[in-house]
Parts: structure tokens; C-alpha cells; sequence
């Protein structure tokens, strides 16, 4: 079976026996917020029984998170879920995405026997006004991640209102994937959850996978413009996605507002250490804004190097628009981004 | 959002602030086994990583538990998951299965537009060799839970041989959900494990939910006839189902035989406790040999005089074949049971 997501950190040990450092899935370096960690601990004490299957608890605390009715959010098994979820859901007959981006949206299209528009982001990977004029009249689904995966780049706000603007006139449904969102450096001012009260037709995938690593809990969620969505989401795959431990963990991470101040204090700070520390090393580094890095370094072996060495990056030659020679690495505490950055001298110039 | 299985504790906590006790799922009342959850709870501190998306660890073991190839084994969050993977991967275009039975193939199948026969099973509920002969020519799905759920009864073997023949001469898929085998006095004599070998089409749907009082962490397989099969179930949904807390429950879970075969003792010996007390009230009760018992009381409004006694049992009207007035109630603890009685008693003739 093949895998085509980074943080295959199981095949690494079964080969080495030893734990990675693992860089290629971008996921906070904090850890389990130590509140969520309790509340999943304690929620295995009531494991026999079913988790509630609407996660009520959740979603009510979602809603006042958000400041968006309950009723328009579906949790699932991490934003992936979601993904599977929405194509499934929408089953569209044409669909679009950009390119590159993250791949699940163009695996769970292609499972809808859908016709898959993937249009090609310039070649600074900046989607700005102009991209929705590449979006085709008839499109029914559009996906678009900000910031995107693999590139870490914010979509301009123009680009934002221009393709809410395809949403709210085409009757097209607008996915957007904000599960890196809160990595940046002023979340709100990005976020188009204020637009979902106007926009029936959007939908915004979260996660807790990244920013209170929970990766291994499966959580994520999407908040809809309209709730008779949300409805669908939820009732079109099995009826208990999301864990008891996972359920119990959210609503305790919502509670914990300093762990992702915290944490984005550090990525911000550690991201702007990395990307000339990255350039002195003679690679190209796109200057995103995440909790992760896409680089150029010509290299195409540079993650075998790297893996002999105990370290795990993101070769990005799967990525459609992307080619060998390309890789992404999580931004994590200083003292790992120090042992990366030693291991990428030593590879690249060794 | 409709719910259409038991066990909605959280609905009751919500309504009455109180925990039920419940009898509306059918769940080992002997709570986790204590090294699962050890398991569990250690795994939460590796929550950042994403669960190993393959289940390697798992699969290795089931593959021993079960002795059969590791790459016919797919693992789901819960068996529901793998029941919805399975008509998404075979996208039936006629599907059968006998009513009454579980909900959630018809849910999952009816998701795929599928021309779906129910096969009604005879009066008493028993499924026999002539069942063969209900199942249309160009069925390519046929769904079968042995021991039946709602009923509990065991399919006849001469009924499974003939399935099985079906499934091997006419290339349909034969999917066998054995997720309440275990509780049965003779597993091995009724499991279709030992014919998957020479059976491609045959796949048999097994979850740790009810054996291993996981449903609150999702844990399900499947064990499939052909390796291709498993690889497709695998693929044709989000990459990570499993969380690492149910992997790790898991595989902790197989070690314990001790477990599964106190569990057994405890449900033979309450079930057999159980049906003549229950006919002494005067219900209709079907000799099922799972860990439920299915009876019809005629009262329609049983569920919710027990309810209001802070009791769940599961009213059986939604099930296809079934009508108002019968009624499933989980096998649980002696001190458990007989408050069940005197609750059902008091409701009755009260």
C-alpha cells in the first residue's frame, strides 16, 4: 500500500529501530496541550460506551469558540475525514484545485469519478485576484488551503473575495482548508469564518491535528455556511467518527488559548530564524507563513541523506506542479530546527 | 440529526444530567481490559505523531490472533467504517441482505444508489439453507451478520455453506459481519475465518467494540479473501481511520485470551439466567446466543417507561421486519441484570 503523506515515522522505525526526528509532518512541537492530555486520559475510563455520535459537547464549544451556530458544525476523524466527507456528500461532477496542494482533496475527488480541474499557481506560487478567473463557470467544488500545503503562502484578500465571490453567484461550493491557519502571525485577519454567516455555499476545514498535536487522536472539523450541509456531512459515512478521547481533548484545548499563542510565538520566531539560516545553506526557501517550509535544493536524494541521518523531511516530488529536487519541513523548537539545519549543512555540503 | 443506533447515554445525560444505565447498546460490561488501557493511555504521549496510517503493528498481530496473511487485513475506526469503505470500494449496483438486521449496511449501501433486496427471514427468525435461494442471480453484495443483530441467532451451517458456494461460483462479494461471535458459546465452530483461503470473495467484518468494551476508542477489521480487496478498503477513504490509542488498545487487547473467555462465561451464563426471567414477564423472547436478546413486549411505549427510569433499551420499531412493541436489551453483570428485571417488571405490571 502506498503512502503519499510525510510522517511515516512506523516505516523508519521498523527499518532502524530507533525514533525519527521527524520533519515531515508539520505538527506542533509542544505536544498534547497537558489539559487535553487529562481529559482524553480520563475519557478512557468510559471507553465501553459509544461516543456521543453528534459530539454535542464539542460542537457546542466549537460554536462559541467561533461564534457560529452549532448547528453548522460537523466534526469527523481529523479534516481528512471532512475532506472524504464533502466529496461524498457533494458528489461534483467538476471539481478544482490548485496546484501544488494537498493531495487528499484530488484523492477523494478522483474517488467521485469527478473531472478534476487543477489549476497551476504562478510561479511564486502567489494566489492572488487572478486565480478565479481560472476557475471554470461550471465548477461545483472548489478547494482551496490557506496558507497552502506544501507552500506556506497566504492567499492575497482579493483572491479570498474573488472566489467568495464565485461561491455566492455560481451557487459553487468553496472548501477552504484553514487547518494551518492559526501558524500565522494574524490569523483573524485571514480567516473567512466571519463569511460563512453570508455564504451558504462555504465550508472551512479545521483541525486540531496541528495545532494541539493530536495527530494520533483524529480531530478535525468543518464549520458550514449553511447547516442543512452540515447535516449531510454528518450523515453520509459511519455514525461515530471522532473517539471519546478525541472529543474529550477538544473541548480542553479550546480551553487552553495561551498553548497556541505560545505556540505561534514560537513558530513565527523559529520561521524567521530558519528561512536564511535555509538560504545560507544555497537553497530556495518560499517564504511562507506556516508552521512548515518549501524549499528547492536541487538535490533529488536529499531525503535518503537525511533519513540515514535520523531525520525525516518531505520529499514533495508527488506534489502535481511540483518536481525532485523539492522538499518541506516542519518548523519546530529551536534545538531541532539547530540538529536540522546541521544534518542539511552536512548532507548538502559534507 | 436523526440517531438510529442505541446507545445515545449523551442525549440521556443531556435530558436528565444523570448517567443511564444501558442496555440499548450491547457492549462487554467488563470495561476495557486493564492492558488496553495502559496501551492507550501510553500511546496518549505520542499523540503529536500521526497514527501509522498502515497499522502495521495491529494487523501483525491480528494476523497471528487470526492466522491468516497480514495483507488481508484492513483495520477502521470501528467496524461501521469498514462496512461504509466496503460498498465504496464495490459501489454495488444490487446488494442483499435479511431483515431484520443491522441498520448500517442498508445506510451505507443506500448511499451508493444500490438496488438493495431485503430478504426476509421466516417467522422465527432463523436463518436456514433455503435463505440461499432468496438471494438474486446478479447480487454482487450480500451482507450477513452471524449472530444476527437484532436477533442474535446463529445462522444454521448448512445456510453459511450455501452463501459461501454463491459467493464462489457467482463472483459475489460475501461480507460477514461476526462482531458478536465471540460472545457465542462455540466461536470457532460458527466463524467463516477458516474459509477465507479458498474464498476471494469473502470478507468477514470483526471490531474490538463489543468483545472489548472499545466502542468508545473505534476499533474494527476486516479480513479479506483476497489481498487486493484489503488494499482497496484501505485506500478508498481517508489515510489515517485508526488513532493511536485504538492501535495501541488493540494490539494490547489480542494478548489477553483471559479477557475474552471471562467475558464469554459471564454472557452464557446471564443470557441463560436472563431469557427465562424475561419469559416470566410474560415476553416473547428469541433464544438469540450473542450478548443481546431481542424480545416483543407488545407495549409500545416500554422504551420509554424504562427511560424514565433511568434504564436504555433499544426499540426495535426502526428495524425493517420488526414492528413497535419489540425491544433489544444488552446481556450485562448479574447486579446489573436484575435491575433490569425489576425496572421491566414494575413497567409492566406495575
Amino acid at each position: 500500500m502506498e503512502l503519499i503523506h510525510g510522517g511515516d515515522w512506523a516505516g523508519f522505525e521498523m527499518e532502524y529501530g530507533t525514533r525519527p526526528l521527524d520533519f515531515s509532518a508539520s505538527i506542533s512541537p509542544l505536544g498534547l496541550p497537558e489539559g487535553a492530555r487529562r481529559a482524553a486520559r480520563d475519557a478512557l475510563a468510559d471507553a465501553e460506551r459509544y461516543p456521543d455520535p453528534l459530539c454535542r459537547a464539542l460542537r457546542q464549544a466549537l460554536a462559541a469558540y467561533h461564534d457560529v451556530p452549532a448547528d453548522s458544525i460537523v466534526c469527523g476523524s481529523g479534516a481528512a475525514d471532512l475532506i472524504w466527507r464533502l466529496c461524498r456528500a457533494l458528489r461534483p461532477k467538476k471539481a478544482a484545485l490548485f496546484v501544488p496542494g494537498f493531495a487528499e482533496y484530488e484523492r477523494a475527488l478522483a474517488f467521485e469519478d469527478c473531472e478534476i480541474a487543477r489549476l497551476p499557481l504562478p510561479g511564486d506560487f502567489r494566489l492572488t485576484a487572478d486565480a478565479a478567473a481560472l476557475v471554470p463557470p461550471d465548477t461545483e467544488l472548489l478547494f482551496l488551503c490557506n496558507p497552502n500545503n506544501p507552500t506556506g503562502l497566504l492567499a492575497e484578500q482579493s483572491a479570498l473575495q474573488a472566489l467568495l465571490e464565485l461561491c455566492r453567484t455560481r451557487g459553487m461550493t468553496l472548501a477552504v482548508d484553514e487547518c494551518f491557519l492559526d501558524f500565522c502571525a494574524d490569523p483573524a485577519e485571514h480567516s473567512l469564518v466571519g463569511a460563512l454567516a453570508g455564504t451558504p455555499g462555504l465550508v472551512i476545514l479545521k483541525a486540531f491535528t496541528k495545532t494541539c498535536a493530536m495527530a494520533g487522536l483524529r480531530l478535525g472539523y468543518a464549520l458550514c455556511g449553511r447547516a442543512a450541509l452540515a447535516e449531510r456531512l454528518q450523515s453520509c459515512g459511519q455514525p461515530w467518527p471522532v473517539s471519546a478521547p478525541a472529543q474529550a481533548a477538544g473541548v480542553a484545548a479550546l480551553r487552553d488559548e495561551e498553548y497556541v499563542k505560545r505556540l505561534r510565538a514560537l513558530i513565527t520566531a523559529e520561521r524567521r530564524r530558519l528561512i536564511p539560516a535555509l538560504e545560507a545553506l544555497g537553497l530556495r526557501v518560499i517564504p511562507g507563513e506556516a508552521n512548515f517550509l518549501l524549499f528547492y535544493a536541487g538535490d533529488p536524494t536529499l531525503a535518503d541523506a537525511l533519513r540515514a541521518r535520523g531525520i525525516l523531511i518531505r520529499d514533495c516530488r508527488s506534489f502535481d506542479g511540483l518536481t525532485a529536487g523539492w522538499y518541506r519541513i516542519a518548523v519546530r523548537t529551536g534545538e531541532e530546527n539547530d540538529r536540522l539545519l546541521t544534518a542539511l549543512g552536512e548532507a548538502l555540503h559534507g
